[in-house]
């Protein structure tokens, strides 16, 4: 077994990962992970509280980030505009992790409880950005509804950047192209 | 007990829908639903596979009743606006179901494991409307950012429909307003 290294923690994942695709998220225990990280389990449990955490971390980074960057942008934008320049801020953060959401979303597409998991993370980060907005004085329903389209916005531009056919294209261009889409879809309803 | 009589089924929804408010959902038997409704548990099973299936049909009478609405909309126009005549039907169907609807949000609000089958119904909702709208012939992106969009507007326009502290506005004025605020608010993004 090895000793503590700086990147235990993305070891750790790596071999989830590739261990949740081999197997199957039920069949794959936290044995198997740390033998493949070559790391003790206990090294897994000081990262995390069990196998499921690996594809959901508690901390909930997306979310954590998404609303800190919001609190960066000036006051006085409109609630869209707000929220999409707050997204403008992932593909920086996300570039180099593109395989590994790849491979993430192919696990949690297999795994029925995954998927709710996911349905529950995304409903939350809705939540999360309506409460911005009106902390910043938007009223509930155009909170909710700009919260609502920039959650569309990058689902659909997440889900074609980590497309296994896509060509590679830079997840800030496909966010633009989302809600280029979304405005003119939404202006001829 | 009673004998079978045509609002069997209506009975026990009524039943159910006071015990799961009086006692919880997870505390609340069939035993108890049978028996405020003075009917036979046979009779509950005949209508209802469990005391889940009373809050989430099997049938999924909104989803099935949304698709056959989309698909008596003559082709030619616009996606979201193809959702939202489908969505206009809504108000009529579910013009006296407004006291159950509220009593069942409330409810599914108040238990967790309820939340997460509400999140699936409606992404399984915004599915089934997105693959309707491919049907006809909208590409992917547009298709499933109409979906997303006719959701959002259906979803805060119910919420406010059943607020219990709303004076009473009709379904159909509440999405037109969800949808001119939509518009508003995605044009400014």
């Amino acid at each position: 077994m090895g000793r503590w290294k700086p990147d235990a923690r993305g070891r750790l994942e790596q071999a989830a990962l590739e261990l949740y695709a081999e197997l199957g998220f039920e069949r794959t225990t936290v044995k198997d992970i740390a033998r493949r990280a070559e790391l003790t389990e206990r090294t897994f449990f000081r990262h995390f509280t069990d196998k499921r955490e690996v594809l959901f971390p508690a901390s909930q980074p997306l979310e954590a980030g998404l609303v800190a960057a919001v609190r960066e942008i000036p006051a006085g934008q409109e609630p869209l505009e707000t929220l999409m320049a707050a997204l403008r801020t992932l593909p920086g953060a996300l570039a180099d992790r593109r395989e590994l959401a790849r491979r993430r979303s192919a696990i949690v597409a297999a795994t029925p409880v995954l998927q709710e998991r996911e349905l529950a993370k995304m409903a939350s980060l809705t939540d999360a950005l309506a409460r911005e907005l009106r902390e910043r004085g938007v009223a509930e329903l155009p909170a909710q509804l700009a919260a609502e389209s920039a959650a569309a916005v990058f689902r659909t531009a997440f889900t074609r950047w980590i497309a296994p056919d896509e060509a590679p294209a830079e997840l800030g261009v496909l966010l633009d192209r989302s809600l280029a889409e979304l405005q003119h879809v939404v202006a001829a309803g």
